[in-house]
């Protein structure tokens, strides 16, 4: 520390002042937790962070996570103020139209934000996947002599992230996991949006983060620069264990008279509040105004240059040591695929087609892992204590914690939100294609981190399994109704429920192949038919929707559109419907979603507008199927919960039955 | 403990017996938390647990909760033995369509079940609500000579329940609380489906729950009824902390080769390892045999006939001495509402369509409240930190933390999960009309516990602000895209959304009438227009949509069809098209699910089928609205994420403009 802490202050203070004049402007924001947390940014960022502002995707930065994306003004400040690709007018365009600058962070939208943070506490589960991400690699492809892979993920964190139970999943599980360079930074500043925190979070949150193995260092003043450089330093020293620095901070500091209270959280200060609190803080410059001096103390870009220089000096060593552990890496890192993916696939799908055995879709996944793995090592999977239910492991599945070199699986535990934000987390560091697992209803549990995979969004797959009363006897606390439905309605989610297990493979291929946008696959327990199909068929499973079996002759009478283990059933109900005469075509449409983005050719090719006769089967709830069938059409689903007992009494019970649809397609004919 | 510990464990037997015999039967179901479970079922049952076998409602009974619902078997095991009307024969039809023994328990199928279980956690949630409902009624009812509700709340849970973040968010409030009356039982057994639980679950629970300022009692013998009997007299002696009580158990005790192991944890044991297990056990008795004198032992009806018979006595006595206490006591543990409250809806809604300024509809759910507040003293609210932002605070709230007595408002801090379930729990104990609020992006950190209000079912209204893009520049991350769709796919959840002061009055209405089952009430950050109605169309509110503005002059040419925010714009553009000649009828739908479930005649007069020409005007996802407006109809929403800006530059940027809206009609026409 050779700088006086008077100084460092009024370099905090360019965040604080660039902060609050942001949000005076926008009339909207939290200045808050800038104000409070920024004596924190400038030791962290001027004195630990390894980053170049240049080039904000170099592999071995060390990544920062806002999890309290509410202080996004924080975030931005320093970005602007180390000398990111974030201009002033971006700043002075807080929460405006297509600015660099929403509300919350957001990654596409900025360079350098290495997340999208805002709903509480997912934030610093994404910071315990990078900080795995960071684990794993570095112990895969680091060697005795050459350290590609050695960065910290560092993570602020209010009280808001600490009551959310996110943070119980993930920083239970960093704690198992051992993250030692994982350090998130507590603003422990006893307000949040109600008012002072006693009346509802009364946490000895030093000793719980003891209680899941963190290093915790307690009592830090989050204002003397000393003491969190200290901090910090304390933190890197120990490698065994996630770090927390619980650090005590007044919120909104500076504001003479907003300081320490609710009001200051989320609101602008007002004209009058500001220029008090530039006369407490000593701050003499208009805003948006940054003088040079303090300017040049932030500017990260000499130190950012030189370090990454220096980092590709060692990879150019590395390389030339050892090229195919260097060049497996950089295409991990790139996020490509191996070469020739897409005659693997079409390899695996002409395997499986050639396999006539009833399996479960879920059973079919497993077996599609089984096919992809092997060439994929940045494919990592995992379950929320179910992994032998959801078929997510496979015979070469290690466990991260059991050997992180070739570990590719982790045991989430019963915790599938925590699961779910970790995923994301791994794919925003890079190098890995993370997969999940938990039953199609707990989705639930983890369907806001679902929605932010799709939003920020990142390649994660999600795999559901037990996606109807199908899976019997847990009954109806277990059995998914709405929620197939409930995750199309996410944008920019990719959900298949496919049909058999070449359905299932294509899926995956689908997947696999989506490398920037998320997608869930939801699987049956129970087994299901193989479905003879042609090459041209197999491909068409790629279109989302695709005839299964035309009818004989001609225009189709009547039209079965079904998804998933109801697929075998329209096709029994065709075949009886035939042997009376009827024209019958059979349409499977593993997912919906993406044949409404087909062209309209082939979208009629498939659903001709002149046949309205049609019968959709889902063992889900019906309304979504409406459109697909027209007025004159009929819906087979449920639209009730369902009940405990063996699955095909269950199916009987709730119609799914030849008999049923034989009957439903006489009321459209 | 007069008795022996040997005789002891027999009767706790008969609870494994049960468990391995039904699950066997089954050839489904979880055995190895019954037969772990066991003994403590034994020394809480018999010694503790307060209860009327042939009255399970008595209002002053001990409440029981199995978190851990896979282990139903234990449950139904000891409602059968201690006398309550579960026939053996029902055990018998374990996890078999229309039985009373779901494979999870089932508040609806079984007397003595107190709420739904299965997904992990949320029944130790549940049990949290159902310990501040009694700790609220005994402050407020009970007088220093009369003591009416006196009874506490016992929980089961298992290492799953501990894992889940929704158990950090009901534990540590529930410390906040004070919650003396809570006892939970944690089955430590170290296994979870996964295998041991080494490997992704080491947090020092005790020290764990000390943080949240629970009473620990720690390192319990969970097999020795002497230990456990301990524990349950130390739990109870504290009254001002929940009590914690670590059990170490055996899973599947008793089996003697797969106690101990995940293998016991989710399947039947098998023929011979049952043979194996009565032999280690000492059980020499067949399947679902029980003999007389361990069925007596466990008979709990005579000693519950005594202390119910004692309570009403009791009781009584308070009704002399207290009689308007009394009556308002039994009307709000009968789920009653106060006499004429259809005259006091009547009243209010035309009081509210009297004043004509613009408001959002959280401020008119707000002023909702106040109105409704002061005649229902069961009424009690709260939010996860945004009081102020969700309106759900009214002048008469009372902090339950400053005064138990009269207290009515919980803070709930960053919890929604938590919140959502402990709102379950209110309800399910009797006695409250609770009501939860949180911005309706953030439903979705609550959706399991939502689809669980509506799957248990409760009465529970859930009131979710800031519905769309109209909230701004919170940007994407709260901005509520596919929500108000999402929640209309779960069964049974009544969603409104109100289009102004009286539709939000009328839904609040609605939902306070609907006692059995719950509601969602989704709400606008910003402020909307007084829409003139009559009194006819006021009544006509709570049959979900209704025709706000008809066409001048017979027949409609076109229906505009809009919800909430987007019907003023509706109104507006109405007003624009008639301008130009145009029959235009508005129809406003605040909940088109209750609309769906008039008769056709009444649907028919709102949306003749004869008009074709429909436009659907809703900012969230178009899909919803497909079926409403038809093949030659257009749906004017949002199918991709937010940004974040000011809300008029939204509306603009997202085509919710008069303009757009006359240009879609004239597309139709």
């Amino acid at each position: 520390m050779t700088q006086p802490i008077k100084d460092r202050r009024e370099l905090a203070n360019a965040v604080r002042a660039l902060s609050m004049d942001a949000v005076e402007r926008a009339n909207s924001g939290h200045p808050g937790m800038p104000m409070g947390m920024a004596d924190i940014a400038e030791v962290l960022f001027r004195d630990h962070h390894k980053h170049n502002p240049a080039n904000p995707d170099w592999w071995d930065r060390d990544r920062f996570v806002v999890s309290n994306g509410h202080g996004s003004m924080l975030l931005y400040s320093v970005l602007h103020l180390t000398g990111y690709d974030l201009p002033m007018e971006e700043l002075k365009n807080f929460r405006q139209l297509h600015s660099m600058t929403p509300g919350h962070p957001e990654r596409k939208d900025a360079p350098g934000v290495e997340t999208t943070t805002g709903p509480l506490g997912q934030g610093l589960a994404n910071g315990v996947g990078m900080a795995l991400a960071e684990k794993l690699l570095a112990a895969r492809y680091n060697t005795d002599e050459h350290s590609i892979v050695d960065h910290h993920t560092w993570v602020f964190a209010g009280d808001g992230c600490l009551m959310e139970g996110i943070s119980h999943e993930a920083c239970s599980l960093a704690g198992t996991l051992e993250l030692g360079k994982l350090v998130v930074f507590y603003d422990d500043n006893n307000i949040s949006i109600d008012g002072n925190t006693d009346g509802w979070f009364n946490d000895d949150t030093p000793a719980r983060f003891k209680a899941y193995g963190w290093h915790v260092v307690e009592n830090v003043d989050g204002h003397s620069a000393e003491a969190v450089s200290a901090a910090i330093d304390r933190a890197v020293a120990v490698h065994d264990k996630p770090t927390i620095i619980c650090c005590k901070t007044t919120i909104g500091f500076g504001a003479p008279n907003k300081a320490g209270t609710a009001g200051v959280h989320g609101a602008a200060l007002g004209a009058d509040e500001i220029k008090a609190a530039r006369e407490q803080l000593g701050w003499k410059h208009g805003p948006f105004e940054i003088p040079d001096d303090i300017r040049a103390a932030w500017d990260a870009r000499e130190k950012g240059a030189a370090a990454e220089k220096e980092w590709n000096e060692r990879f150019e060593a590395y390389k030339a040591a050892h090229p195919d552990k260097a060049a497996e890496f950089e295409r991990r890192m790139k996020g490509e695929l191996p070469e020739n993916f897409d005659g693997l696939v079409e390899q695996i799908l002409a395997k499986l087609q050639g396999d006539d055995k009833k399996v479960a879709t879920r059973k079919a996944s497993g077996a599609s892992i089984e096919e992809f793995a092997p060439h994929l090592p940045e494919l990592i999977g995992g379950s929320a204590d179910l992994t032998g239910s959801n078929n997510t492991n496979w015979s070469g599945s290690v466990d991260v914690l059991d050997d992180a070199a070739n570990g590719n699986y982790i045991y989430y535990g019963v915790r599938e939100f925590g699961m779910t934000a970790i995923v994301n987390g791994l794919y925003l560091h890079g190098g890995f294609i993370p997969y999940s697992g938990t039953f199609l209803v707990f989705s639930d549990y983890a369907r806001n981190a679902v929605r932010m995979s799709a939003l920020i969004p990142t390649g994660a797959i999600h795999v559901y399994t037990h996606d109807s009363i199908g899976l019997g006897e847990d009954g109806p606390t277990h059995q998914p109704v709405e929620h197939t439905t409930s995750l199309r309605m996410i944008p920019n989610l990719d959900v298949w429920r496919p049909a058999d297990k070449v359905e299932a493979a294509s899926a995956w291929a689908e997947a696999l192949k989506r490398r920037k946008d998320p997608t869930a696959l939801v699987l049956t327990r129970q087994g299901l038919p193989h479905l003879d199909k042609t090459q041209d068929q197999i491909k068409a499973i790629s279109k989302g929707g695709y005839v299964l079996k035309d009818a004989e002759g001609g225009q189709p009478e009547v039209i079965l559109i079904a998804t998933g283990s109801e697929v075998g059933l329209a096709m029994d109900a065709a075949a009886e419907l035939e042997g009376e005469g009827k024209k019958v075509r059979v349409v499977s449409m593993p997912n919906p979603g993406r044949f409404l983005e087909q062209d309209e050719s082939y979208r009629e090719s498939v659903l001709p507008n002149a046949v309205k006769a049609r019968v959709a089967l889902e063992a889900g709830v019906t309304y979504y199927w409406w459109p697909f069938v027209g007025e004159k059409g009929k819906v087979i689903g449920i639209d009730t919960f369902g009940a405990s007992a063996p699955a095909e009494d269950l199916f009987k019970e709730y119609g799914f039955t030849t008999e049923a649809v034989v009957s439903a397609v006489r009321e459209v004919l």
